[in-house]
């Protein structure tokens, strides 16, 4: 099987959370906007000019004739083939519902620099991020970060689902790096030990290593979801 | 099967995407928070004092052993028993999919209110919020709007999957019934005749009618997810 990931060149963005999953599953895929289709590919589909329903925005993938977007769904549909996901269909309901937190927090974070209008520079909206960046980073973050740690707690192995990675693994993996970047010191004041451990052990595997080593693995910046400005982010 | 669903008592909110599932469906549910259990039933999972993965915020469903968070994780958890999603897994991810983006449109209208901080009043954050609204109202009502205008266009049926009802044409439904009640004005600007006839269809529906004039169905308010503030809805 192929895979066609279509996502934004140049950012991590949401359409990292699916590059992770291909990347530690080794699979064959490819990223359409970055390579050999380009955006015109890419704006095809969200032009509705392709079959099937269109997405509405990107990440979306194409497996055959079908093609899924949303972050989450996507990696739903994709991490039973990809063994990225326990059998049963309970801890699959689990994985998507965890999934779903962690994207809560990526939207809240992306909102942090976007409070007004994603239409609008984030110097016309400096003023309401200074105030939405005090509430996330003092009252977000602790929040979710503290969540996170009693599922790992109850988990009882090295990953949330027992021994075996899950991209639920991968996802609190990124989102930790993300906000690390975006919010070095908010996020190094909340106490999350094995969340901590958890975003180490990802980092460590050997297919992951070597994807953050290439030069797939795009570089953080203030293009991507989440972004580093100094001001909503102080000592 | 019995189903328990926890959510806030006094609001829609996402719960009622949950709700007109079950009630479509004719599922025997219990409404746990705001009938036999109370709020410290609902209160226990939060705190993590039941087995199980915890959930971070209701809604969350009970069935048998398995308790699962997350709006869009439950109803594809709990579509196929439901008989409200097509059989196969491809239009399973699809439904998944257009699921999370009436989510994200819930989300952004919410915001719409609280645009800097859950935890701080709407008076609190009233001129963020003006500034919001018009964003919202002008660029991004029409913009999901259009896309699900697109979405009914390629279906060619009644329904988002043709001639059976799904899921998926409940959130419609009743994202678009929150938002001509959250912004009468703005929304009546919008011209999406296919929408609006199939929330007209899904309103006409008998258990969706039944339900809706029934006392199960509790009123929009300024407590609920989407809100009425005139002053964010000019005429």
């Amino acid at each position: 099987v192929r895979y066609e990931l279509y996502y934004w060149p140049g950012i991590q963005g949401r359409g990292e959370f699916v590059r992770l999953a291909f990347e530690e599953a080794g699979a064959d895929y490819v990223d359409v906007a970055r390579t050999e289709g380009g955006m015109d590919a890419m704006m095809r589909f969200l032009r509705g000019q392709e079959e099937g329903v269109p997405p509405f925005a990107p990440p979306f993938v194409r497996r055959d004739d079908v093609v899924v977007a949303q972050t989450a769904a996507i990696l739903r549909w994709l991490a039973p083939e990809l063994g990225l996901v326990p059998q049963d269909e309970a801890r699959r309901a689990s994985a998507d519902q965890l999934q779903l937190t962690v994207a809560d927090l990526a939207a809240e974070g992306h909102d942090v620099h976007h409070p007004i209008a994603s239409s609008l520079y984030y110097e016309d909206q400096k003023t309401e991020a200074l105030r939405r960046a005090k509430a996330f980073t003092g009252e977000r973050i602790p929040k979710f970060f503290g969540y996170f740690e009693r599922v790992l707690e109850k988990s009882g192995g090295e990953y949330v689902f027992g021994d075996r990675v899950s991209y639920v693994d991968l996802s609190l993996f990124q989102i930790v790096s993300g906000l690390a970047y975006a919010f070095p010191n908010a996020t190094a004041r909340v106490k999350a030990p094995r969340l901590r451990e958890l975003h180490q052990r990802v980092k460590e595997r050997p297919r992951v290593a070597a994807y953050l080593a290439s030069e797939r693995r795009l570089r953080e910046s203030t293009d991507d979801l989440l972004r580093h400005y100094p001001e909503l982010d102080p000592a």
